[in-house]
Formats: structure tokens, sequence, C-alpha cells
């Protein structure tokens, strides 16, 4: 049994607590908190009543080190690079599910997170935790970047189209809309509950965080530089991400060509189920866990691909990958503990 | 491995195939429909997509006395009484989740439901399926009635305290308010999204089915007549039933034997959660899941205990609890199969 | 014209504003804030976009003196009782939208909210603003205390059956269900809309501060004591409070009075609309509007009369029962400007 | 007071009643129906209680003609032709809300309607009834088409920019998302309480009847053909459509350009209120009126517009506008009875 510890107390902790009950190898051990400390987690969480009994703790690396093999940081930007530098120095396996070492770039993570990156040096070792993309590397990580929930709708479908060179790297649109919990747990205007219900808006229009680290992924994807727009919405939902894709096929391609990569790419992946013509997802489908749905849709007229894509924002976007990650990590197999059929209706 | 069949292809049908994804000793191998034969049952639960893949059939009970070695009944009531009584004969072990063996008395149920019994004799065989209080009953049972979603809720923290004659029999108040799902998957306009959404409403106040249900089981528990009100009302979501019931406490009974003789009673039992002084349930924390949680006040100017209930309309108000007596008629552990944390948030 | 200033900038001076676009005879001219000074009140509530150009200014009382003919005060308690000491001795009629002279006793206010009264002196001045039971006093008052929302729901149906003794004075039970926005707009874990949405709990059970003053009013209504429990519930949507009332017909009454009674009190109120027999109200039907729907159920049975309300808290619960009060207490016609059609769907 | 008859009784019909109640200069004095034949219209939407008193009765032309000057069609497709044909030879003032008279081109009608058009030969007279682009025409018209929920907020933000020729004509994405009300008051799957709630998902994809639409409007608006892409999504909420979208600025053109051209084009409109810089619309804020809100922003990085719109899909997307336009046939003031504050929250 492995023993875990999961730094933060915000949805993505207490998701991971819920996929963990499951779990047969990996054992949450310690839990830490800044706001309530002393607090059984099933106060916070009483849907955890019966299956957990930690404590909030104050964080304590020490102690971290002492009794974890692996560590979960689920925290504000910039918190996470002193701990994770500290514990994987002390071999501590470490699943960052906040932004901090998602850019290779830390100037961009300055202009963006309006932070100077404390190590920019270890954003070299920290691999990119988007198993479907980088296994292998994943599998040899002693720090691990769990992605964005936006990019991790938008990356999988769009990486094997850009990787065959079949789209056009300019003019991608990325509109995601996406349920409340991304936003977490701290009360806030824009989360409260009537400023959400029974309304729709998108927010961030053209400064979102999740922009450059899209940016990112494509361009590696892709091999050069890519250009896109990515628009996020505010759903009055709990959970899920649904992203609608629009790329270009580049002239001359056969449109046929964009569904066949994306299934041959991914259809031995246990995570992804792509859909049948004509059908198109529905985050209620992935509703509390580790898929991703696509639907895939060619516009002959104008030649453009339409792909959606559907996620369970604190799941597969959060936590649900950080697991799949940590199995990888940990020599495990990769869907341990998340086998999770989707809660429906 | 135990072969079960499920006749039914609506909620409570989606919901006992999501919890029997993860039974080690319980496997589906049928379903039978009258709307939808010949589709896959992923086709009507994508989010089943890659965990069954069973075709809905016309039911076909002689195929099902050949394949199966216990049967869940989801139908409209009425129609199982034939069934359940060719397959019990045949030894096939049935759980019905209709209304057709709930009540004892066949002329409550011409009643209340508009038709005449056609197997009036076989209301003694069958056993009352709520388990934490008729577990040995069940153990033996060739047919067991799954009980209604709201008498789930208002019978298990009611019946001890009408067992100990600690409250009145009579003045009984039960006000109810469920989730959508509850009325099932068939559209009409009372379950259309527009006319719920953002509204709330009672509804058969004193003419409501599941009334009935909840008197025959308050007086085996009281050991004679009860009178009480049970008022339905219809909130804006998927799953959840929150149960408020209140009960005058019998004069020159200590108030605090209230809250003793519900934890005694249940301390035990694995899907009740008995919460602290002060904290009330909440239908989130049961999300998915068959556990009753359970709140208790008592109110010691008026003389009243208020105790308050969660349970999920779908899972311990109907699918779960469904397996729950199946694991309990085959022998299993009563829990196999269902020790789900709740999906919050 | 009327002038009117607004004493705080939450959900219900927002709705005072929405429903004064409309009003002919009264005009806001000031508004206060704590949080929001300098800012238009279009940026806090942009649905005000071209309807108000007021700024949230920092109280000030000597202005309002000044400016207005009338003041609405919609603040958390404690805070009122000095501006409208002083506001009423200028002549300025006010309408307290607040807890702060609602309760005729202050040893229960003190009990409740945890603070000593400031002025209980002026408390038997103020008239308890429930103009379909108190309309001549309100003509003539100074002050009014613009009565709770629950209260609203409860008060209004129970009153005429306590006044004409057909109800038992005992035993009362009044199990509400409300909307989120009546928990304001101050951001809190208990309105996150993550913790409300798909949920339902109950609340301050035995304990809510509406419960006095809905037994203040009945008692006022009955002659004497009563005796009542209140448990109010949230419910995932934004506006409207459904109040289910349960009490006993005393023994030897028609249960015909029942309706019969409400009816004759009320026919003639432009706010209340009683159903027929067999319909019961939704809070959708009133969303938005100063209405308050009666649906009414008489169990010959048990001898219980259940009496059903539907309101919108923000409105017939707070900001259009304001409204409704100074109406009154200008001389204007009490339905001015609140002539207004829910919005359904 | 000019008489108009409204034939159909669904949402649409439901909102032009509420609308029409603080209408000055219309009155509706006939509403029919072919299911709820014999019903008051308050039975159906009781919200209307007080409000009207209209028996649905069987759609009956000869009565229309008699007792009405105008009339509201809010029909399935393909049954309004017949009904306008006579309706406006008797010159009664049609606006059809439907779908029959709103594409120039009978054969994209039939393409997308799976219909042929009995009547190609009114498509020329009917005026297409986006006043804030064909107020002159709707002023004579005898005719007018109602448009679409989703064209009306696509249609106005990019019309402007079309016509100006500063933005290309080919690659234009249109993402809307909408409440499920547009899909109208017959229960169905689709729009059943459980199926929506809590899910999201796009839908018509590259095939829906609102594109072609579209792409007429935006064709004319740019005196040449334009090509784009529609993608609508179901949004659990009762009311509103966000749009998104998104397109190039053609080189050489100052990207503030953009705004400015928007803001000249609607700077009078009543209707139109074009939000600050870095501003975004949400859907709540126009909520029950018929606003259309509109963000904007230029992406200078890679010259893309993105434009954000919010509409009530049944006010401005429908019933409201059709007043509207119906104001503007009879000489009446524009906004007469649609000066309505949103309902926020």
């Amino acid at each position: 049994m492995f023993k875990v510890g999961i730094i933060g107390d915000g949805y993505t902790a207490a998701d991971l607590l819920r996929l963990l009950t499951r779990h047969d190898y990996i054992e949450p051990v310690y839990i830490s908190s800044t706001e309530n400390i002393g607090k059984k987690i099933y106060e916070l969480y009483p849907n955890l009543i019966g299956f957990s009994n930690l404590t909030c703790e104050k964080t304590n690396i020490d102690k971290v080190k002492e009794v974890c093999d692996a560590v979960f940081l689920a925290l504000p930007h910039g918190l996470s690079v002193p701990m994770v530098r500290d514990l994987s120095k002390a071999n501590i396996k470490c699943v960052d599910l906040g932004a901090d070492f998602r850019l290779k770039d830390s100037s961009i993570y300055e202009k963006y997170y309006d932070m100077v990156h404390e190590s920019p040096e270890m954003l070299t070792d920290a691999v990119y935790g988007l198993p479907e993309l980088y296994r292998e590397q994943i599998k040899k990580a002693q720090i691990v970047a769990n992605p964005g929930c936006f990019p991790t709708g938008a990356i999988v479908p769009l990486a094997p189209l850009l990787q065959a060179g079949v789209i056009e790297n300019e003019g991608i649109i990325i509109d995601s809309k996406s349920g409340v919990s991304g936003a977490g747990r701290t009360p806030k205007t824009a989360s409260h509950f009537c400023e959400v219900n029974e309304g729709l808006k998108a927010y961030g229009v053209g400064t979102h965080r999740h922009s450059p680290e899209i940016a990112q992924e494509l361009k590696f994807a892709a091999g050069n530089k890519t250009q896109l727009i990515f628009t996020p919405h505010l759903v009055p939902m709990n959970r899920g991400i649904l992203t609608t894709a629009y790329s270009r096929i580049r002239s001359g391609i056969n449109p046929s060509k964009i569904r066949q990569l994306i299934e041959d790419k991914y259809n031995n992946e246990y995570f992804i189920r792509i859909l049948p013509e004509g059908v198109f997802p529905n985050t209620k489908w992935v509703y509390g866990t580790n898929f991703i749905d696509i639907g895939i849709y060619v516009d002959n007229e104008t030649g453009q691909a339409i792909i959606v894509s559907a996620i369970d924002n604190l799941t597969k976007g959060a936590s649900g990958q950080a697991i799949q990650n940590l199995n990888l990590m940990l020599g495990l197999k990769e869907n341990e503990g998340l086998k999770l059929v989707g809660l429906h209706p």
C-alpha cells in the first residue's frame, strides 16, 4: 500500500479522497489545510463520513516526508514550488494539481500569474501530466504538473490533428463551458448561488490563464507555433466542462482523416471514448468519472473540423487525472481505482 | 457469479446497472424493455458506454428463467404480479421495485392504485424489503417488495420510536421533498425542465400512494394504528429526498430517549449514519449512495421530535436498496457493491 | 412624486429598484452602501443599466432627511435602530426591511439576535407591515417593520383560522422551503453555488429567528399563546418560499369552515390568490411578484388542515411588501407599481 | 386599443400574454390551441391568474378576422402559411413567430424543414422582423417573420461589421448556448428535467435550422456570401441565449473600428446595450426583457474579434421582439410595453 499525502482541503482534495476510497494500492494518510486545521475532513465534506477519518493538519513538509511515498498538492499558484522542491529532493513523488509546473517558459508564467517563478530550473524536470500524450515520461517522473481542467478538454482532441498536420496552426477557436466547481470552494460573488443560477456568461475573455497552457501543448503537438483563441464560459451546474473546438482542415486533406486520426491515436486509451458519427457528448455522461468523451463533425462546406469534448472538471480535469498520473509514477495499472461509471441522472 | 435480469429500462434500471458494475458477485445478464427493444442499453444511458453491452429485449419470462438466478422488476404498478408469480414458482428470486407487493391489504392497493390486485394471496409471502427492519425475513424470501422512496426515508427514523412507544401514534406529520428523478424517465409536463426548474410545489396532497405504505409500516412498528399526514414536494434537483418528520413525544418520556433509541437501534447498521446533535443532513452528502443520514432535534418547549432524514431516492430509495435486498437473499454480504461515497460537489 | 432613499445595497435593495422603475409616484433618489461607495448601482446590478443612474453613497442620514420623503432600510439587524429614530423624528416615513422593529418584546429580540435593543420604546410605535392584517395602522404609521419572508408566508394563511378559533393553538407545524436569495448577497459557504445546487437541507432547526416573529403574530391573531414548530429548508433555486402549514381543526368545527374563512377574509385582497380545491401553489407562479398564492386541503381522517402558500421571498417577502406598505403610508393606491405578472417559465 | 389574437398556446404565447398585460395600446382578445381547447389560459399558466381571462379556442381564422386587428402566430413550421395568407388578405397584420416566412429562398426552407413551402410567392412580401436592421420595412409590412432566437443573438452584433466590410466573410464561428425554454413546452426526453439538469451538450452540430437563417441575414449585411459555422448548446437554465461570435478582422483594419462601428450603429437603439470594454454580458441581466447586451473583445495577436451577446430567448428572441415589431407595424412607439428591467437574482 502506497501512502499518500494531500496538501490542501478544497474541492480537488475532496475529490481525491472520494476516488481513493476505492483504490486498492494507494491510501491517503495525511491532509493539510490552512483554514480548517484540527477539523476532521468529514466535517468539511460529510459525504466522507465513514470513509475517511483524517484530520486537517497544518502543513508540515517534514512529516509528509516521513509518512508519505507520494503527495498531491492542491494549492493556489505560487505555493507549491518550495514544497515540491523540498519533497522531490527527498524522493517523494509529487503530483501538483496547481499551476506552478505546467508552463515550461517561466516568463509566460510571470505574465499570466503576476509572480516570479521561484525555481524556473525545475520546470524542465516536471512532466506535463497528460498521460495520453506523455505516458512514458510520467512513468519516470518525480514531479508531474497535473494539467488544468480546460487544457485537458482542449488538448486531447486537438493534439493528434496538429501532430499529423491536418489542421491549420492558425485560427483555432476553443470555446469552453464549465461548471462552477472549477472556481473552487472559497466563497466569492462570482460563485455565489444566485449570481450563477439561471445565468450564463463568458469570462476571462482573451486573458484566461489556461490560454498559454493550451498554446504550449498545441505548439508541442504541432511542432511549431499555433495561434488560438480560448474563451471560457460559466454554466449553472456543479461539474463538467464541454469544449467545442473549431479548426480549419488544411487544403488537400481528406476530411475523413480527422476522425480516423483521433480514433487511431486513442483507440486503446481506457479513458477516451470516441462517440460514433452524429453523436456528441454530454457532460452528464462523464459525471464523476475520469473519462473524456469526444464527438467529431467535419463541415465539408467550410472545411472546418468541429470537435466537442466532455470531461468532469474535478475528475479528469483534476483529481482523477492526478491519480491516473500517480498510478503511472508508482508502476500501478493506469486505471486503478478509476473505473467509474458516470452518475446519471 | 449470480446472474440477474432486469425487467424495465427506466432510471431505476439504469441505476441498478451503474451499481452492479462494481459488484463482485452479481452480474446483470438480461434487460427487457417495451419501447427500446433492440437498442443497446448504453445508447439510452451513454454513461454506461464501456460498462454494459446489454441489448434491450422484449420481456420474455421463459428466457429469464433460463438465464437468471434472480430478477429485478422495475415496472409500472400492475405489471409485475403475473411475472413474479411465474418467476417465483420457478425458484427465481424476485425483487420488485414497483408497488405491487408492498401493501399487505389488497383493498388498500385497489383504492390507491385503481386496480384489482391479481394475486392477493401472494402478498403474504412477499417481504417488505427494508433490511434494517426485516433483515431475517428478507434472507429467506423468494419475493421482496422493495419499498417506495418516500416510505424508506420516513419509516426508518420513525419505526424505532413507535416500537418503543415513546411518541404518540397520532398527529405524525411527514413532510417530504424529492428530486425529480423519482418521477421516472417518461417525458411529461410535470417533469419538463422549465416547469420544474426555479420552482417548488407540493403535490398529491392528502392522496399520494406512498401514504398508505408508510401507514402500514408505522402501524406494524407501533403495534397498532397510527395516524399520519404525508405531503410530498417536488424540488428542482435530480436526486435526493429529504424527509422532515414531526411527532409528539409521549408525556412522561425523557426527551433524550429519542436520540438514544434511534442510535441503539441503528448503531451497527452500515447504511445508517446518525449525525451528531446540531447537525442535519443534506441530500448532497448521500448523492449516488445507499446511505440514509439522520438528524435529530427535540423541541423541549412543544414536546415535539423533529427528525430529518436524507436519502438518494434512486439508490437507497430504489436500486441500491434492491441490491441490498438481493445481497441478503443470495447470502452475500449486505453491503457488497454498495460501499459508495457520495459525489460532492 | 415622492422621493425615497434606500439604505443598503443588497438583493432587497436591488429588488426595490427593479420594482420602483415602474412606479408612477415614488422615485428612488438616494442609495447608500458600505462596501460599494462610489459605484453606480448598475455596476453591481447590470440588469439596472438604463433604469437607474444612482451612485452608492456612504450613509448620510442628514442628506436623507434633506432629499427624501421616505426611506427603505435594508440592513443587517441592529443597524437600523438609531437611523430610524433619527429619521422618524424628522418626519421621514421609514420602512425597515430588517428585523429591528418586528418583535414587540425586546427580551425576545435579545434572545434571538444576541443584542440588546437600543430603543425598545420605539417598538410600540412601529407597525408590523403586513397590510392584509394591519392596513389601517400602516396608513397612519411613521415606522413600519416589514415582515420577514418566512413569517409572511406563514402568518397570512394561518391568521384568519386562529382569529376565528377553528384550529387549535397548539401543535402547529410550519414547514417552509426557501430559495437561496433569502440568504443575501454576501458570499459565504452556505450559499456557494456548489454547496447548494443539487442538494437540500433543513437549517436553523428549532432555532431560526423567524420563529418568534411568527409566534408573536399568531398569538395576536389567536388572542392568546400559540405553540408552533417552524422548520426552514434551503432549496436550490433563486427565488421563492413555499410554506406547508399543518394545524389541527378543533373538534366540532365543520372542516369546510377552513376554506370559507380564508376566502372570506381575503377575497378582496389584490395580492392574495386563493386557488381552487385540488390546486396547490407553485413558487414559479408568483416569481418576481407580490402575490401570495394559497392552496387548502382538509384531511377529514386526521382532522388536519394543510395549507400551502407560495411567495417570492424577495418581493412579497421583502421589497414588494415594503412598497405596498409605503404606498399605504403615503396615501397611494396599495398596489401602485406592483401589478406584476409572474415570470414563467 | 388594438385587438390582437394569438394562435398557439406554448411558451411564446404565454410570454406574449405576460408582456401584453402592461401594454397600453394592444389588448389580447383571442387565443387558440389544439390540445387545450376550452381551458382558461391561466389554468395552463397560473402566473396569469388575475391577468388574463382568455379561453383557449379551436383556431378559427374567420373569427380572428372579425375580432382582431393583428395576430401573432406561434406555431410549428408549416402551419402558419395558409393562415397568414388568409389573414393578410383580410388586412390583418401578421407577426409569425414560427419559421415559415424567415427564409427568402424556399429551396433552403425545403432542405432544412423537410417540407415544400406552400406559398413561396409570399416570401418576398414578408419582412424579416429585426427592427434594428429593417425598421422602415417593418413599419409598412403586412407580414413580419419574427426572427429565430439564435439568429437574433448572432445577427445583431455581426451585421454592422459585415456591412462595413471590416471582418472577413469567411470563417465566422457562432457558438451559442441556450436555455431550455427554446425547446418549447411539449414534453420530450431532450427537455426532461433529469436529462438536462447538471449537464451540457452541443446539438444540431452542423445541421441546425437556424444556420441558414443566420447565413441569409449575414449575406444581406455583407452584400455577398458569407461562410459560417453555427453550433448551439443546451444549458440547464430556463431562459437566455449567450452567443459568442468569432470573426477575423480584415487586414489593414484598425481593430478599434470594431467597437466603434457597433456603437455607431446601435447607439440610439433602446433595446441594445453595449457594455464597456472588459465587461461581458450575462444572460441574467436581460432575464425577462427585450434587451440585447453586447460585449466586445478584439484580440490583437490573432486579429480576431470576439463578440458576446446575451438575450432572453423568449423575449427578445421571440415574444418581446414580436411586440416590438407589431408596435412598429401599428405606428406605436417601438418600446411600448417593453420597458422591462431584468429580474435579478
